[in-house]
């Protein structure tokens, strides 16, 4: 039988999904699993985009542009021209989801054994992405005790070698939720320019900003034009996750043209998704209120719980819709599985993400978790309450996450 | 400013698609131009697939188990299990598309610097995806003589090395038309089972084959469930292009285990595709036998103009929608810009893809094309009458190819 490549061997389960077999069990048990594993919204799609796909009038589901329908790609540079990125229909490639403008921005920027900075804990898909393109991901820790703020540009300095290509940073962060100033991405644009790095910024979580803050993303950044690559998707702006449609922009004229040639290798994005993603462009501003004003209450009933729990701690993130949360667990893998296949109260259960898989610095992050606060209040707060319950009896629970708090608390 | 990587230099840009500004310009001269370089069909996608999409009832447009719906997979299963492949939901993975199966079974099954051998002329694509994961392609010329049946093993064996892992095959094949017989799959399977080796079976035409002919899979092979991955889509057999639907399927439980992973780390397929999809499964018969009566009757315009024509010779093949033709011209690219920026005919002109992007010899394919017959009938025919008009007055028009009809003729 002929054996797997070494990158199948090495490529790395999802550490989102990799416990969905014992969740799977655990609901054939009866028991009701709270998910807030995985960013998957239960907010609605926006009408204007679900009618879009109900209306469609064509005969042939054909291929469009590789580069994206010109019709789409227009309403999106409506869309970034509000945000004030001063783009053009030709910055623009649409992708399958914002999955694909990363592999593409990796590809068309670095070669295998090159390297990306990521600040960690970090998107655990980029660990995979750069598998696929045997890329070297250089991580670089922040700190639950301030929040997971970027961390000092002295260490990012630490890590640069000649075959350090880019820096990725997720704005507002997934998993952390923390939210970058215009202080952080002035340093790291001063960074970039500096080394000749590109900066490539995942914004997938741009319209969750919360507490009046606002989103500034290296696209507002004078004389950084030549070194961004944003890389979107609608999957969490529109809760639209399903529909695989996200797009890469950049004003760098080399990057799109060898992007559009990975782009024309896979043909073309999807035409449905494409016709449902220029109606959700004229969502309007109501829609967007309402799920912010969601998702902040939501935040403060996870991280007040959390924070009232013994021994746990967990920042107020600024923006996106997870927090990653400090537990007095001896390892997240084991508690989350633990948590799934062993532990129940009224026959409930919770389902978590172990940061472990968000880190790329291995034993980094045993003691914490992601949650994604994508159930309705009342879910969340049953949650918490079976989470704190299970925290009393977990046979791993350890005692030493209060002096982080302490420390959080001088910060 | 930043440099892009090699990998972005060396991507080969389509050779479908690298003629489609110098088209944009004659259409907006004002000619008719006939677009006989792409495989879209023009055949109307069956209506029980548009009206799933105009039938959604959902609120939240979600996430998708990596691997596919398992309503997705079980229909899926009873597509191919009527057509004897005895698989179960478990042996397929839900792709984005034809391209993201190909992408899968590459990584999953050979590692940079691995070896994979083709029969060449073959589709495009696979250049550029083997240069996205750094893996060489070897190719193995067939002959427009014979059709391009499949070249002797003795000519692969040859070529096999210790970092040879898979040989691709595409069958029916785009872009020769040529439909491989059982006896060619048996010698392929005797050929992968002596070496150890995997073989790749895109199967994106398997619909389309004519003169009562039967498609034969490796899958239908005894012996080789462990080697064969499929690679299939859509696009082709539902007239479904643009929505991005295909699956890889095998076996063998370690390439399946280890696509996953890539399958996880990009999420998801499209939702709405799959529901689409599985609505598809239950196209009635006469569908196909309507579309197939309707691709036979275009076939066989197309060739016998063709091969009316002087200096022209084109095999009559079994299968897919498109045939290379040799023309008695000097250079195909040249050829093929020349009668999109020069050349008109009654104010109509013709867009080909040159054959030389077909190839991975380097000076191969230099007086052929590739012509997809995916406009009706009528059209075709003025499609010819204008590539005939073109080729007397062509300025590096050469007269050779009248032997190779000849030769043919032997056969």
């Amino acid at each position: 039988m002929p054996k797997i490549s070494k990158k199948g061997l090495h490529m790395p389960a999802s550490p989102i999904r990799k416990l969905t077999p014992f969740a799977d069990k655990a609901k054939l048990d009866g028991k009701k699993v709270y998910h807030l594993n995985i960013g998957q919204p239960d907010i609605e799609t926006p009408e204007g985009m679900l009618n879009a796909i109900k209306n469609i009038d064509f005969k042939v589901w054909a291929y469009t542009a590789s580069e994206g329908t010109l019709v789409y790609r227009k309403k999106l540079t409506e869309y970034y021209n509000k945000l004030g990125y001063n783009i053009t229909p030709d910055n623009i490639l649409v992708t399958t989801g914002g999955s694909e403008a990363i592999t593409i921005a990796m590809m068309t920027c670095l070669d295998p054994g090159d390297e990306v900075i990521i600040p960690e804990p970090f998107y655990a898909n980029y660990n995979g992405f750069a598998c696929q393109s045997d890329i070297v991901v250089k991580p670089i820790l922040s700190y639950i005790e301030n929040g997971f703020a970027l961390p000092p540009i002295s260490e990012f300095e630490k890590l640069i070698t000649e075959r350090t290509k880019a820096i990725i940073i997720c704005n507002p962060n997934n998993p952390t939720g923390y939210l970058y100033s215009k202080e952080e991405l002035d340093e790291l644009k001063e960074l970039a320019l500096k080394h000749d790095l590109y900066i490539f910024s995942d914004e997938a979580y741009r319209e969750f900003c919360y507490d009046g803050r606002s989103f500034i993303s290296p696209m507002h950044l004078d004389g950084l034009e030549q070194n961004v690559v944003v890389m979107d998707t609608v999957s969490k702006r529109y809760s639209a996750c399903g529909a695989r449609l996200g797009c890469l922009i950049t004003k760098n004229k080399e990057i799109w043209n060898a992007g559009l040639k990975f782009a024309q290798a896979r043909l073309s994005p999807g035409m449905v998704e494409q016709i449902a993603g220029a109606a959700a462009v004229d969502t309007p501003d109501s829609y967007f209120e309402a799920v912010n004003k969601e998702y902040t209450h939501r935040r403060d009933t996870l991280a007040s719980a959390l924070n009232k729990m013994e021994g746990v701690f967990c920042p107020n993130p600024g923006g996106a819709f997870y927090v990653v949360a400090q537990l007095p667990i001896d390892n997240a893998d084991k508690f989350c599985q633990w948590m799934l296949e062993t532990f129940s109260y009224n026959n409930q259960t919770v389902m978590m993400a172990p940061a472990t898989g968000f880190y790329s610095t291995p034993g980094a992050g045993q003691n914490e978790v992601r949650m994604a606060y994508v159930l309705n209040n009342d879910d969340l707060e049953k949650a918490m309450t079976c989470l704190n319950e299970a925290l009393k009896v977990y046979p791993g629970r350890v005692v030493e996450a209060e002096s982080k708090k302490a420390k959080a608390e001088s910060f």
